[in-house]
């Protein structure tokens, strides 16, 4: 299949890769050049703009947030210049709002839309083995279908309507968060008991909570090393507020998430934007005078 | 060994059956004689009072608050008549100030204490398969090791004083609570967004939270199925509380697990007392709207 | 002075009719004409557009929201077609970022800008008794304060940064807020314990809360009487997510904030949008069970 | 009259000097010599034990806690050796639960039990102008009535449950931390903004909070000055945990008063225990990097 990807960051670069590594004829496009070059050598055509990388069957953009799609899929014209027909895959992790603005604005267009947030790091998108969550209209779907096998190991169809995709990403980030204040709260009344948190660690995950986002979060708690980032607290935070955006915006009240949001900013406030964002569990430590 | 069970609700029964099918010499007591009467036929001694179960070399207790605790141990003058040397293991989850009372008592009395709550239903205790956190100084531990080792398939020794035991497993009760409510809060905005509960339950439950208080619970959740409890939204509450002053006892603010307390208040308020406590998710629901 | 007064609501009506009254030359505008209508009838002389009211020394908007300000303002080409000199002075409780947008578009094009939000409902902008929180810098400031004086009772001077008046202005209401759950929590836990909430409400106002914001909304609230809307519910929402945007702009955390939001939007999913933002109080009991 | 008063700090000194003055008979005792001597210097007459302080025909405790009240009241058997009739004055902030068993314990011993604690500081208890809000039955008020006419320029008649007053004070210093969380919230994020703090304080207390628990308490925080402590911080935290259990015993939330309980702890873990409750303030300050 012809398509385009924009936004080659860790994660779009692994998903080019794979599709190129499918045979795929793939036009890419990024702000900054160095992966754009990287791709090419792999058999890549680089788009002089955002532009051309919307004149094939398809295309996936793979942007950080919501002003970053505004600039380089709206502001650029780009969606207006696409091919009849097209179908964009959105996969970056952006609002309810603006993915509800983009149902409206593609099929006023007459292209497709599909939301396609995925689960999983730059690694697991080098794999191929991302969990992919889509939502989009049967006939969208199927035309990207064989694109998202390729960028995952798994597709899970949210809904039909794309921003749903939006909706269950942002809940799912918002429960790995809560996990991680949860082990941050837990872990913290232990050790000023005299309770080592690596023995509670260890307690959980072996028995109740011997699943990955304990594992991998909890770890960072237990060794309180929240450096090099793999997802910056500063982008927990932005999802924290769009999921507290997406329940207000159905009247659904959020207590949890809005703690989780005023610890984000506790941290920010004390330097962690650019830890990792388990480094939110800083925040119920130095409460406790740790 | 020759020793004692007292508190024979289907934890303590299942202790005690287990117990006896290991060789042990099991004295059984209960306020009401029906369990008794059934571990008697399987070849326990029923005792007259909870003194007369204070007479071997350890004495089980198991008993389903600080109050039971009060009335069967210290009310009825059991400890003072216990045996010296005796270790007195408590596995009921009481509150971390009075198992601090206890560790003085005992003290006192010369008599060893070992804090042994668990992790685990009553079918678990029936097979002998639960989890054991146990806390108690070196001596007394290796002396009823034995007697966990029937009881459990692990034991967690979470350090020297008592009390810590009491501090782990209410902080794990806290993190299976919180993990409801997080499942609540994030099915409920999705469900609002006309994303299906039992989709959310899937894709968590075979991806970053793969585990059982996820599983367990959230299946409850999407069923919207709270009773039989197999454990009441009152014990939950009331765990909470205990949580609740371990941290305060400490000097550890606990935003999370204060947030599930007026949670599952406002269960109590709706007539929730008696439901599982997976009953907490009707809250979030109810203040949705739903 | 000759002037215009932009978004005629029960409040921009009493401040446009009290400068008639106080000698100015008033041009105004309104998006219905009802109110202009009135206001031509005391002297004023109809705009006909946004643009036309821009064209005197000053010019006072006082619209329901950001997106009315963008609406009539900035994509009407007001701004852009304004007096040279002429000091906007905007009375709407707006965002923070959008006062320090405005405060940018301001300054490009030579134009004074003076945030003026106020404190008090339609009846005491009729009789020129607000008080005005205005902000910016000292001659856009001298330029208007005639105007303010003709407007309130007293202007407070904020700072001289516009946008810092809407912060001070989104404080007052978060403040006001607080009060109201603060009441609506007390009262409930009062009424369920037999004490009568008339009986709170007397005795707090005659000592430690005797203030208005305790009266006016603690009478509500004894009442349970939250229509007709003196300030509608979902305008209170809008004001604290505004507060809160304002505290995350300057990484400070706002617990009390945050609950007040969860509780407007429990109160919207239970069809509260309409009441008097007094209505608040309806979630505590609810909560509880009444 | 002739009666005992118990419990000489600040305010209970104060109350028994007004009470001399009034012309009363009073038998006083306190724990510590120092008051007892001051206040036999002015006609009183010193009891050798609680027992004799309650001989009379009425007795005022004013002690710091339940577990005071335990102690001098219960323990000592100053309630069994109690003269019949009297009536007895529970001045003490102390919990509901303590109160309800309390009046079950004067019910079988045919002893009147008024609950009536104070609103006011030592130096109001002094002058005789304290707030009494009061509960009981008819009988045991009527009775006591004129002794809490000298203490006091007001009673409020609670109820006829005494339990009911401890309901009302609790709430009452409830609504003043969440009025001093309120402002430092508000303060705050002002500050962070550029807004002077001493501006807000002006701005709302000449307006719309213009009632002494704004006037007094805001100061404290404009000032940044809690210490001498005129009510301790860490008693703060106990009136707060006693009005939670308030809520929880009539099953209702009260997410606000967590909120305080949360941030009460944040201080205390800051070394906070023995400043001001207005101390409170520092949390909100601290959490905000400042």
């Amino acid at each position: 299949m012809e398509m385009g990807v924009i936004g080659l960051g860790g994660m779009g670069s692994g998903m080019a890769a794979n599709l190129l590594k499918a045979g795929h004829k793939v036009v890419v496009w990024n702000r900054s050049p160095g992966p754009v070059e990287a791709l090419t050598a792999q058999g890549a055509i680089a788009a002089a703009s955002p532009k051309d990388a919307f004149q094939g069957e398809a295309t996936v953009t793979m942007l950080a947030d919501d002003q970053a799609v505004r600039d380089v899929v709206l502001e650029s014209g780009a969606l207006d210049a696409a091919r009849t027909g097209l179908v964009h895959v959105v996969s970056a992790t952006i609002s309810v709002a603006l993915a509800q603005e983009l149902e409206k604005l593609h099929a006023d267009r007459g292209l497709g839309y599909v939301a396609a947030p995925v689960l999983g790091r730059p690694d697991v998108a080098e794999q191929g083995q991302l969990n992919v969550l889509a939502a989009g209209d049967a006939a969208a779907m199927a035309k990207v279908q064989p694109l998202l096998d390729v960028i995952g190991k798994r597709t899970w169809r949210v809904g039909d309507a794309p921003h749903q995709a939006n909706v269950a990403k942002l809940q799912v980030n918002f429960m790995i968060a809560a996990a991680i204040e949860t082990m941050a709260e837990a872990f913290t009344v232990a050790e000023k008991s005299g309770v080592d948190p690596a023995f509670m660690y260890e307690l959980i995950t072996e028995t109740l909570f011997a699943a990955p986002a304990y594992k991998t979060y909890g770890q960072f708690i237990v060794d309180q090393q929240f450096a090099p980032a793999k997802f910056k607290l500063k982008l927990g935070l932005k999802d924290i507020r769009l999921a507290l955006a997406a329940g207000e915006a159905v009247d659904a009240p959020a207590p949890l998430a809005a703690l989780l949001r005023d610890n984000f900013i506790d941290a920010m406030a004390h330097g962690g934007a650019d830890l990792d964002w388990a480094g939110l569990a800083t925040v119920a430590r130095r409460r406790a005078g740790l």
